[in-house]
């Protein structure tokens, strides 16, 4: 059985996020729908991270056990040509038996968008941020958030076995995290080892509201000690799923 | 009465077009019925350009008269809040009577934008070209069509009676042509006294031939004198009205 390993890039405007779901639109269930038509079996991706309804990714990954003996560069043309155009399989590369796109992961990046001037093209890309925004506090709040911290408060608990909030392990490792300004947009960029549910969102309403001047820069102290009233997610049409590194 | 006049951004993704249809979604269509549940008028919008189905806007200008009394910026709130997003008013002046959106055009700016590599997040925004281009040959190409000369043969007849092929003025006056390169993408960007219908358009599929190498630059003076075989025009969903001077 060879393993093969995707890199995807999506539109996340028109599909109720990655993962799988029976009655909806998914970007999972479509690959996995245009992968069966092609190679006659159920296949079952593994994503290396589940991006919610109207998340964008330029590099998402995932990767899948198949029999099938198509050259690699048949299969990927195969699999553009069947699925919409909102997605498209950018890469496809044949990976050792033990590769999981998921566990395998050392670091993921993720963007966050921002515009301060509403604009119809950017809608379904950018957060439209209607206040003057200071980016040095927001810098500084950035720095606080670099490091290995438990971000439970900067999340929401879920389900799956691998985020835990009561309990098990809600500490990650933010290894970069810079904000950048052009002109009237901001970009957010974060890499860390993982991510826990809507933490990016999380992080970046904080730190809108530091630019706002809402919160100082060291409440992030708060947040990781005991919480902070009024925190809020910034919504998922300004996210994007840059990069996983392995 | 009072003349208004607007700069309207919009995304043509989701529009038939500009102008005014009775039976289908068009920008102009969608602001006069908002301006009607405001004013209580029937108003009748002057568009400086008219865009085609799936053609994006990032200037428009259009006037109109009214007796409404309404303070502008509260004007533009009320039509802004009753205009799907894909819409935005950005700016209401008021204009001398004689101001006219099209007729009061000294030039327009239009762009096309082109990427070489597919992405599903530009596919309503961006050409996808899958041809290795020269842009200095593509550029030189665009020096040729600097200046006035008869575009007749770069645009399409229509029924309009300030654009006939047949007979009357098919002659432009291109000020500017500029193809900016930044890493996989190709902005072009033309501003001329005026422009015949998907002139732009005509003009862009040209020199993408010319960049691929199917024509040589100077193949524009035979386009002028006589036309050419096998022109085709480049797709709406790379366009933008930029700006429009007066």
């Amino acid at each position: 059985m060879r393993n093969l390993k995707m890199v995807i890039e999506y539109d996340g405007t028109n599909f109720f996020g990655w993962q799988y779901q029976s009655d909806r639109r998914t970007v999972q269930g479509e690959i996995e729908c245009a992968l069966k038509k092609i190679t006659g079996e159920e296949i079952r991706l593994i994503g290396a991270g589940r991006t919610d309804h109207g998340v964008h990714a330029i590099g998402q990954v995932a990767n899948f056990k198949t029999n099938t003996s198509f050259p690699i560069e048949n299969l990927k043309k195969a699999l553009n040509s069947l699925i919409n155009e909102d997605i498209y399989i950018k890469e496809i590369t044949e990976v050792p038996p033990e590769f999981h796109a998921r566990f395998s992961a050392r670091s993921k990046i993720y963007q966050y968008k921002i515009t301060t001037r509403y604009s119809p093209l950017k809608r379904n890309y950018y957060w439209f941020v209607d206040y003057v925004l200071n980016l040095k506090q927001m810098q500084m709040a950035g720095q606080y958030l670099i490091g290995e911290h438990d971000f439970k408060n900067l999340s929401v608990a879920d389900g799956d076995n691998y985020i835990e909030k009561n309990g098990k392990n809600t500490v990650c490792t933010v290894c970069n995290l810079s904000l950048t300004e052009s002109n009237i947009d901001i970009i957010i960029s974060i890499e860390a080892d993982r991510f826990l549910r809507k933490m990016v969102r999380g992080i970046v309403g904080f730190l809108i509201d530091v630019g706002r001047g809402r919160f100082q820069p060291d409440a992030v102290k708060k947040i990781f000690a005991e919480g902070l009233n009024g925190l809020y997610f910034a919504p998922a049409h300004g996210l994007y799923l840059v990069e996983v590194k392995y």
